[in-house]
């Protein structure tokens, strides 16, 4: 029984820090690296793949809209084709840090707005899938788990493309399986012991408790997680240490 | 007796068009494609990438500075770290269409003012050659012919990289080798038969006739050809006519 | 009896070349002058606004969403807080030009998909009319003509701000008296006679046959032209000509 | 008696966050607001603007180079034309948030690179000064004071532009009136009481101890000080005490 902790790294830009990676790096097992469209410049990401090595972390591209100001969390409406190149010049500009390093990229985990329109419009995902496929079939594409995304699952099944889904432990899920909208109240779930016990039973039972209290099934085998904070590092500690007394194998996908 | 002719491509941005790669690609063997800084986007790159491959030329990365409004031909006082990786993400981001098209990517030149920067500063000229080797020691990389880019020769040799020199037929050079400033009077020449001829004498001979008539050695592989307007692939198309007349293979480096 | 003719300039941007402005500016009365967002750099800007004046054009700015690579034209999904400022933000900086060259700054007109989702969205039209007034209340917002746009008649009353209404002589109307989308048949009008004989149409009897065959009236007091080819100017050489020979006097809005 | 205490503010740009905003401008009477070229971006302007209005803080334009990846540090070898309309440009779109709030802008200072280059190269202190002065030529320059600024005092005679001299209080002299490099050791002067002794002495003498221990005059009217930290901002806390106890007047340039 194993479960991957996967993280957003490598956000800094220029003179801009964000994030406290030299933290956070110790605690997780998979790194989604900025690529420097929405975030990330060629230095931050040298440094960052570097840090990722050395800490024995998975290396994954993180790539986001063409939205600097924006931080990639505004949706653009880009052309599928559009969408498709953007990827492939991301995943490779991250690749190429890693051959520098001589790690192996791991892993693509669309960034912000990018990933959420995956969710939302099959043509995205496509897209995306196929810019993953084009580059390298055995990159592993990360998506949200649950009821919403059953097509990326058949995308990467017709694409012979893996897809690992990723759960948050932080977050409400719907009876249906959906993340709750960060509008509503207790979308977010903030109790560091709560969001821990909710790791573990998504790790242990691959179940997770939905907001009505319902018990339902999410097939996850990663758990996103954040690094902004002292207290969101601290989170991961606290979710890191309960999941490995219980017996459960954190390591990258 | 072979000689390569090598172009600036990809250059378009956006909805910015720039240059006339359709025709010029039909008389090159090399093409240095614009990698989204100082030139150049993922739609461009895509595009130009497979345009490569069905001509059968050469396809190589042409890194600049990141100055999208000054087109990389302006001085940048970047740190050489800085240089190292702005070149090893963007020959990255290329070599992931090479993937794509499965084409292998072959060669880098520096664009413009780095071009020019790595000829006047070796620490620019290391920086460059590092990013190149770090990435795959088997890419080549396209440095200015002439007696001020021995340190090239040199930094390529300590690094087991390939150096490749280019001449430029419409310059005019000094008697040392050096390429006449472009305020000098008579630094480009014009006349398309006088070009031809002198790329035909540099092919053949391995020597250009410098600007105060005497005959000086320079060891070139490739030639800088240009795609601007029709008249430059006019001239591209009696240069290639020429070689070829005269029994010099035209053929990628 | 009078009408403006307005067109959309100053979209070069550092190497890049757009549009026969030299030429277009002869038979125009108001420009539109792109910002350095979409499109347009501080060096453009500054060429455009002294053109302007010496052909005794309006001058208008043109500002867009920050989307180079898309030319302003696909969606961001911006909030109508960042959409005000951002255009405070450009039509502060061609102001600055105007100043320089001793022209007042006579009108604001958004571009691409600002311009189209202010006619869709009133909280985009609402932004982009508070950033017009906040910065100067006698600037005039210039906005797509029609059944659909009756909100920015509204804001602009509320706000004391002078709306002018423009129409497309060479686009399809529907009976409801908005834009036949590109995508349908019949859309845009290519023939340059037809194209002259509706923008005279517009002009004299505030009217237009709408694709159906039924005249519908049209409220507009500027013609948007194009600059784009040698026969797009010459069509408005050709709607210029008939309009003043129809005794309708062409002047800046 | 007085002094004004100048800070580079509105650094911040999209999610990214730079300095301590809220805190230093209790403490100031100028404002350096930057204009999203090398850092800054209209929301922050905006803010920023609005803040110093409320504070009763003087506001000025910080332009910089071309360079958000750079922030505006490393030296770019833009033609005076191209430093004319830049700054242009930028001083344009910062006086629309003036407007906005009902603040009139008062100053220019260069930031970074185009700063240093105007010492040091008397075309780029031209451009820049033209710039000004085309604008509006009631704005005021802020130049470095010391013997190296000749130049642009004359400058400003010859354009009618006036130019205020600034200061380092934390940062050592040569016994020639010019900064000495930063790569000397010595060169920041850190202890709290020593920097604000040396900021009353500029204020009340016109004078500073230069690094050999001579005392050399330094026309000042402006003290640059800085908010990245919770020690900066302190330590302009213990100036503008000293100074106001010493019966030095603190408020706008």
């Amino acid at each position: 029984m194993s479960i991957d902790l996967n993280c957003d790294m490598g956000e800094s830009f220029g003179a801009y820090k964000l994030g406290l990676d030299e933290e956070i790096i110790k605690y997780i097992t998979s790194a989604n690296i900025a690529c420097g469209w929405h975030a990330g410049d060629p230095m931050v990401m040298d440094k960052t793949v570097k840090m990722a090595k050395e800490n024995g972390v998975g290396v994954g591209a993180h790539p986001g809209y063409p939205d600097l100001l924006g931080f990639g969390r505004r949706n653009m409406d880009c052309l599928p084709s559009e969408i498709r190149n953007y990827v492939i010049y991301q995943v490779g500009a991250l690749r190429a840090f890693c051959d520098v390093h001589g790690v192996r990229l791991r892993h693509v985990k669309p960034h912000g707005n990018l990933y959420n329109t995956a969710v939302e419009d099959e043509t995205v995902a496509r897209a995306v899938a196929e810019a993953i496929a084009s580059v390298d079939p055995e990159l592993i594409y990360v998506a949200l788990a649950g009821a919403k995304t059953e097509h990326i699952s058949r995308i990467g099944q017709e694409m012979g493309l893996t897809v690992v889904f990723e759960a948050f432990a932080d977050r409400a899920y719907t009876p249906e399986g959906t993340l709750v909208s960060r509008r509503q109240p207790g979308a977010v779930i903030k109790e560091p012991e709560k969001v821990a016990a909710r790791a573990l039973k998504m790790a242990k039972e691959g179940k997770v408790m939905a907001i009505d209290g319902t018990e339902i099934p999410l097939n996850a085998q990663t758990l996103c997680v954040h690094g902004d904070t002292p207290g969101s590092v601290n989170l991961v500690k606290e979710i890191r240490g309960l999941l490995e007394k219980e017996g459960i194998q954190v390591k990258p996908m």
